[in-house]
């Protein structure tokens, strides 16, 4: 294995070329991004943790180094913002090598690169424990635009990207024995969504730029934990209809199922047709799945006409590996 | 021990307040930092990971919080910019308790406070493995005019802030028996400048405003490193003179020990009467060791007379501790 400084060079040589707005990036003390003017920044980061968030074996590097650039992307994407630069923190376990460094980072800047993001810095350690990533991702929005949790409005639909809950139940797959056995790259469509979730950064910028959505979360700890977060956040109740929850793998999972990076939205009653054009246009489902309403306190469900709290199930999918905490 | 929500909860009142130019902290999918025309963004992050850059009894958990945004904020001061944003990664072993973490945090918003910054974010996860923390820091400087480490020029004069080779010294003191049996807490001047490292900024901000430096470094990865990266990245050679070396705990640690948050800057011959003004007007000395000469190649010492090739030793002070690698 290579020392820390050729690591470094190499890593300068992965990542190198100058993003968007970025004037330095790998190589001093810090990278710079030139100003912006009329857009706010947003800086969100994520981690990853090796037996917390993952295990090694059940994913290629290059599917490590994707995950986590969409997990930050998504933070982003929930904010409205266009992604611009990355750093990446990096404890590496002594058996980690340097092809699989090399592999993660070409995960990782080929989802960057779609959304013209450029890694601009970070640090290695080596790591006693597991492997683990912090990945930082800064982007910017148009000023006093962003999307917050503390938005939404009463009256207001509430709206959902893509499906929900089969990230959990890729999970479930690739817990059980078989797919422990069998090796990465093999991988189902429920799987896939886990190991490799599509950030909706486009959905994002679009909500904001054409004014559609006030609040907006990813679903990152599971609806019935994020819709609480909207709720609370913007004190208003939200109803959410059981039925129209676009849920392939099952209501349980969609319901309380974590690591799902779909959005959340919240949007004018008049805004149905442009998000159904939106919709269209972007190739992507939004499902309207319930309302705000400041009638009643915290989150609700109705199935087949019965109303029902929705209230987080800590869906602890791991067993003895923790659920992932919310950002904070 | 509370869960990751009431965790969150608490973060948000130790947090609470919103610093210069954050339109929202904590509590989001990211933070919002409003623009600043005419300023370039730094950002930077480190990683302190138990077992490699601390142990756990060496220090209270106020001293590490301390340390965590010390190591950042040094970065910042190398670049000259101001720090105003801070997201903490942090993963926390089942033995670390809320009150670890709430002293943790006390160190960190500490120090952050004098130098009017605000901890807006980040993540917190479990970690089966030792307890580790990513530090970002974002700050800002005026456009163009950051410190960098290829801005060193022929004929140049370098200089050092501060004292060197304390922090190794004092990492010594703390691996020895005698002090891994004392509680954390008592330490002298040595041990202090390792756990307790004083970041720069202010003279990182004079230099930039008073335009009296164009490259600077810290010495994080220790002097012989890290007058190699400024040569190396300024295509200039650098000749230090051995005998003006502040080295109160001996030549060898000054130049190879590593974490040491002081500066290394390059200046025009001009400057020195302004350079002595400034280290008298902020109490802090400022050494001229050497200068910057392009008919050399690479970095050089003259002790006695004599002139040897100044080469990174890996001053691999830690035994079964790898050496801090550089932030890349």
């Amino acid at each position: 294995m290579s020392g820390e400084f050729e690591r470094i060079a190499s890593l300068r040589r992965l990542t190198a070329g100058r993003g968007r707005g970025v004037v330095l990036g790998v190589g001093d003390d810090g990278a710079l991004l030139e100003p912006r003017p009329g857009f706010d920044t947003v800086i969100s980061s994520d981690l990853l943790v090796e037996g917390v968030h993952f295990r090694r074996f059940w994913m290629t590097p290059e599917q490590l180094g994707f995950k986590a650039i969409a997990v930050s992307l998504s933070d982003l994407a929930a904010m409205g913002a266009a992604p611009s630069a990355i750093l990446l923190g990096l404890g590496l376990p002594a058996d980690v090598d340097d092809a699989f460094l090399e592999a993660f980072y070409r995960g990782a800047t080929a989802l960057a690169g779609r959304f013209e993001a450029t890694i601009v810095g970070g640090d290695l350690s080596s790591s006693p424990g597991g492997l683990f990533v912090d990945s930082v991702l800064v982007g910017h929005v148009e000023q006093g635009r962003a999307l917050r949790r503390d938005r939404a409005r009463d009256g207001q639909d509430v709206y959902v990207s893509g499906v929900l809950g089969t990230s959990a139940a890729g999970l479930r797959l690739l817990e059980s024995q078989d797919v422990r056995e069998s090796r990465p790259g093999c991988y189902d469509s429920f799987v896939r969504a886990h190991l490799a979730p599509e950030p909706r950064v486009e959905l994002g910028r679009e909500l904001v730029l054409r004014g559609l959505a006030s609040a907006a979360i990813d679903l990152s700890d599971g609806l019935s934990s994020d819709a609480r977060h909207v709720a609370t956040a913007s004190s208003v109740g939200i109803v959410i209809d059981g039925d129209a929850v676009p849920a392939p793998a099952g209501l349980e999972p969609a319901l309380h199922g974590g690591e799902q990076y779909e959005l959340l939205f919240t949007a004018d009653v008049g805004r149905r047709d442009a998000l159904e054009t939106l919709s269209v246009e972007i190739g992507l489902p939004l499902a309207r799945i319930g309302r705000a309403d400041r009638s009643v306190t915290g989150c609700w469900i109705e199935v087949e006409g019965r109303r029902d709290p929705l209230d987080p199930a800590g869906f602890d999918h791991f067993g003895s590996m923790r659920r992932r905490p919310d950002e904070f």
